[in-house]
C-alpha cells in the first residue's frame, strides 16, 4: 500500500513515464455523494465567525503565536516552498514564469541594478502556495455560505481574499507518515485515513490541538527526485475525507501537504476535491500545496521533535484566491 | 525639517501635485565620489564567508532565531507588505499584474474552483520586497567582489540569488524616527544619520546588536495616505551614508524601511543609490523595500517594544534577484 | 471648435496638465436612452448572417479583396500601430510589458540567440488593436443578440472570438477630418456627425460604398506629439452617434480612428462607449482603435486620394475578444 | 525519404510518443565548420543597404507591392497563423498566457465589457512569429557585422529591431513540396535542397524572382493533426543550407515555413540553426516561423496558382527581436 523505491524498476526515472505509478492505486473506500454532503453539513463552521473570511483564524489568537514561539528550542528555520519553475512538466501544466528586466546594461549611473520580473499562474501542482477561502466554492457557495457568483468575479474575491486572512502564525505539527511507516514515501493514490493520523500522533509523540497547522508529508518530493515526476491529477496520495471529521473536532486552523492535500483518484462520487471542499468551504481551513517538506522531515527526525513555530506570509494581494508563498519552520 | 501635517495646504491630497515635496530638501552634507570610495571600502567584508552569496547572514545562526523567539511577549503578529498595486502612479512604474484565470464558471465538476494568476516586475517603488545580493553592483563587481558580467545574465543570478538566501529569522529593531521627534512623519528628502540612530536607541529603549534586522520608519506610508502620493526618486526619506558605519560595526543583517533606505536625492556625488551599495555590495546584507511600517509602529507602540521577532520569507527563485514579500513581526 | 496648434498655450507640452484640454467639450447634441435605444434597433442586423460572430464581415467577399487590391496605384505601404508602449501615462493605464528573454548570454552554441516576451491588457487607450464582437455587450447582450453571461466567461468568448474573425481585407477610407478642416486636428471632445462624412466625402472625393473599413482621423497623435498625453476618457474626438445610421446604411465593415471611435465625453445618457454599442453589438462592425493615422495622412495627401487597400490581420487567439494589430494600407 | 502517412503505424495519435518519428532522420550531407563559414561570407551582403536594419528588404520597393496587389486574381483571403496556445506540449515549452481581465461583471455601467490580457515569450515552436534581424547572431555579430554586444541589452534591440522592420508587402511563393512530391508530408528532418527549388517551380509554376516571400510547406501541421505533436528540436524538416546559395541569388526578401526554416538536426557541425545565421544574418532575410500552410496549400492547389500577394505585419515593438504575427495571403 506504501512506497518503497526498492520495488522502482530500474531505470524509471527520466524516462518516458517518468514516476507516474503502476496500477489502480488503492484510495479508501468509496463515498456516496448523499454520504459527503452529510459529511460537509457535519465539519461546518458556517455563521460562527465575525471576521467570516478568515474562516478558522478566528480562534487563533496572539496567545496561539506565543505559546509556539515559546516553544522553539534550538532556532533552526526550515524552508517549505518548492522552485519557481519555469519549466512544463506532467505536474507543472503552467509553468511559472521568470525574466530579467534589468540586467545593468542599460543604465549607466553607479551602482549598477539587477531587476527581474516574475510571474504565476499559482494555483495547480508546482508552484508552493496558500489557498484563501475564496478559492473554492461547493454547490456555489463559499465559506459561511456566501454566493460564489456575487462574491468573485474579474475584479478578484470581495469575500474571502487573501489579503483579509494575513500572515499566519501557529504551531505546526508534521505529520509524517512514511517516518511512522518505515517506508520512503507513499505511494500515489494512497489515502490517508483518520487511523493514520492516530498512529502518527502516537509514534511522533504530538497531540494535534486547537488551532494547529498540520502539515502531511507523504514523501512526493522524495518520490519525484528518484523516480520523475508524474501527473498529480491522476494520482496523489493525500487526505481521505474520513480523516476531516477528527480534525474538524481537533479544531485545525490549517491543513498542507506536499501533495495539495487531496488523496485522488478523489473516493468521493462526483467530487474531484473533496478535502478542499471540506477544509476550505465547510470548515474555513486554508490549505497549503505543494509544499517540499523533505528538509522538515529530515530536521523534525534530527530535532527528535514533529512540532515547530510555523509562519507562513502570503502576498498582500487584495481580492487574490491565495499566495504563492515559503512557509518557514522554526524548531 | 521633519514633516508635520499640520503644516500641508489644504487640499493637496489628490490634487496634480499629489503629495510632492516642495522644495529642495535637505538631504545631509555631500558626499565626494572619493570619500564615497573609503566609505565602502571600510564597511567591506568581502572575503569573510564561506557562503559568500548569503552575505551577512552567515553571521546569523538558529541561536539568533531562537532568541527572537524566546522574546516574545504577547504573540501579536504584524505583517508589513503593502497592497500588491495594479494602478500605475508616481510611485508605481509598472504596476503590479493581477488576472483571475478561473472563475468557476468554466469547469462543471464540483467543487468550483477561483484561481488567480500573479506577476510583477517587483523591484520599484510599490511593491513590498526583498533584495538579494545579485540586485546591486558597484563598479561592476557584486558582493565579495565578484563579476557581474560573469554572474547575472539573461538566465539568472548565478551568485547571490534570493533562493541562496532562504527565509531569515531575527530580531527586528523598529527605528521609529516620527515617534521619537514627534512628528507624523520625515518629509521625502529628509536623511536620517547616525545621530538619529543614537537618539532613537535611547528613546525607543533598544540597542542594535549583531544580526539584527533594523527597520527605519518615517512615515511615508501616513504622508501618502494623507497627502497623495509622489515620485520617490525625486525624494525620499532614508538613509545618509553616514549612518552606516555604525550599523556595519553593529553587523547588522538586514535593512528595511518604509522607502528604499536611501534618501533621495543622493548626497553622493554620481552614485544614485549609496546605501544600496554599501549595504548590499560592500556588506551584504539584503534590503526589504517599500514596507507598510504603519501597523507596526502602532503596535510597538502598544506594547511599549520597539523589538520583535521578524520573519522574512522571500519566493524560492533560483535565479532570482530578490522577491516580493510579507514581513511578519511577532511581538 | 476644432483645435488648432496656433492656439495651444506655449510650454505646454511636458508640463503638469500635459495636453489635458481646457474646458468642458462640445459632444453634440445629448441624447436620451430611450432615443439610443430607438437607434440601437434601428441598425440592428441581429439574425442576417450565417456566421453570427462574424458579423458585418460575412458580407465582405473575395470580390472586396480582390477590387481593392486592384484598385493600388503605387503600392505604398503604410502602417498604423502607435508604438508598444511600457511606460504608464494618463491614456496608458495598463502599460505593455516587454521582456528580453535571452540574450544570446546564456547558450554557448552557434548562432547566439536574443529572444523577448510580449505581453499586454491591450484593451485600452495605447495599443493599437481591434475589437472583436465578442468585445461589447449592451443590456446583457452580445451581438445577435446573445446572452452575454453565457457566451464569454474567464476561459474566453465562445461567440464573437477573434479568432472566428480572421483577417480583415477590404477597401480602406480615411476620413481625414482635420484635413478637410484645414486645422491641425479636432479638439478631444469634438463630435464628428453625419454632416462630416458628407462634407468629407465631397472634400476629399470618396463615397463610401458596402464593405468598406472607415478611418477617422481627428489628428489626436498629433496634438498629443505637440502638447503631450492627456486622459481620453475625459475628453476625446469620435463618432457622434447620429453618424451611425449612414454609416450602417453604407453597410461599412469596419470603423477604426486614432482614438477609439467613440467621442467623450459621451453625449447619450448613461452609456460610456455608445458608438462602441452601435458599431460591435448591433451592426456587427469590429472597431480599431488607437491607430496612428498620421503616416497615413501624409501618404493620402501625397497620392491625392483617401482609399487603399486596408488589410488587418489579428493574432489567431480562440476565444480572444480582440487582438493587437498592426493594420496596413497599400495605397 | 520523404513521409507517407499511409506508413504510419496506427493508433499512434496521442500516444505516449505522440507523432515524434522512428529513427534517425537523413538530414542531407554533413557540412564542416569551416565549409558553413565559407557559405556565409559569400551569400552575405552587409555593407550594401542605407537603412542596415532594414536588411534585404532595402530592395523590396512600392513596386513590389504594386505588382503583387496587381496579381491578385480572385481575392481569396487565406491566413496563415496557428492558433495561441496556452498549453504546453513536446513542441510548446513556454505556452503562451490568455486571461480574461473584464467580464463585464465588475462594471455597472452600459455597454459592458470583455477584455483579455495576452502574453507570449513567442519565440519557439508554437507561436506564429516573425524573426527580426536583432534575433541571431553569428560569431558575435548581428547583420551587417554589428557587434551584438553593443546592440542588444535588457532594454532590448538599439540595432534589428521589429519596429525598424515594419510591414512586409509582398508577392508570396508557396513552395509546396509535399504537393510536388505527392505525398502528404515531408517525414521530421527532411532536409530541402537546392534541386528540390528548382523541381518545385518546375512542378508548380513558379519562378522565384527579387523581393519574393518563399514560404516552404513540409506538412508538419497536417502531420501532426494526424499524428500528434513531436519536438522539432529533434527533428524538423527544412532547409538545407545548400539551398540558401541559390535563394540568396534570387534575391529573395523572406523565407517563411511551418517550421522555423531549418532541417533539424543541424547537418552542419557546431551551428544549431544554419538557416537562422545564413538568413538572418549574412543575408539580412527575416523569418517566419510556425506558420500554419495547410490552409493555403489547398487554396493554392484549388486557384492552380502558387503565387500570391502577402501581407505580414509585425506589432510595432521597439527592440523587439521580432513579433507574434498572422500573416495574410491574398490570391
Amino acid at each position: 500500500m506504501s512506497g518503497n523505491p526498492g520495488d522502482a524498476p530500474a531505470g524509471t526515472a527520466g524516462g518516458a513515464r517518468g514516476g507516474a505509478p503502476a496500477g489502480r492505486p488503492d484510495n479508501g473506500p468509496a463515498v456516496s455523494r448523499q454520504e459527503f454532503d452529510a459529511l460537509f453539513a457535519s465539519v461546518r463552521t458556517w455563521g460562527r465567525w465575525a471576521e467570516a473570511d478568515r474562516g478558522a483564524w478566528n480562534g487563533v489568537t496572539a496567545d496561539h503565536a506565543r505559546r509556539a514561539a515559546a516553544a522553539v528550542r534550538d532556532g533552526t528555520v526550515v524552508p517549505m516552498a518548492r522552485p519557481w519553475d519555469t519549466r512544463p512538466g506532467p505536474d507543472n501544466a503552467k509553468p511559472a514564469l521568470h525574466y530579467m528586466s534589468d540586467l545593468g546594461d542599460v543604465q549607466a549611473p553607479e551602482p549598477s541594478v539587477h531587476k527581474d520580473f516574475l510571474a504565476a499562474d499559482y494555483h495547480g501542482k508546482s508552484v508552493t502556495h496558500l489557498d484563501a477561502l475564496s478559492h473554492i466554492a461547493y454547490r456555489g457557495q463559499l465559506y459561511d455560505g456566501r454566493a460564489a457568483r456575487e462574491s468573485v468575479d474579474a475584479a478578484g474575491a470581495r469575500f474571502g481574499a487573501v489579503s483579509a486572512l494575513g500572515p499566519l502564525v501557529t504551531r505546526g505539527v508534521l505529520v509524517d507518515l512514511p517516518a511512522v511507516l518505515g517506508v520512503d514515501w507513499l505511494e500515489p493514490g494512497r489515502a490517508v485515513h483518520a487511523r493514520d493520523v492516530v498512529a502518527a500522533q502516537e509514534a511522533l509523540g504530538v497531540t494535534i490541538g486547537d488551532g494547529d497547522a498540520v502539515l502531511l508529508r507523504s514523501g512526493a518530493l522524495r518520490r519525484r527526485r528518484e523516480l520523475g515526476p508524474w501527473n498529480p491529477d491522476t494520482a496523489s496520495a493525500g487526505w481521505h475525507v474520513d480523516a476531516l471529521p477528527m480534525l474538524a473536532e481537533r479544531a485545525v486552523a490549517l491543513l498542507g501537504g506536499d501533495g495539495d492535500s487531496d488523496v485522488r483518484p478523489s473516493p468521493v462520487e462526483g467530487v474531484h476535491s473533496p478535502v478542499h471542499a471540506l477544509a476550505v468551504t465547510a470548515m474555513g481551513v486554508p490549505l497549503l500545496d505543494n509544499l517540499d517538506l523533505e528538509p522538515l522531515s529530515a530536521a523534525c527526525a534530527e530535532a527528535g521533535r514533529y512540532t515547530f513555530l510555523l509562519v507562513v506570509a502570503p502576498l498582500n494581494v487584495p481580492g487574490g484566491t491565495g499566495s504563492p508563498v515559503n512557509p518557514v519552520a522554526v524548531l
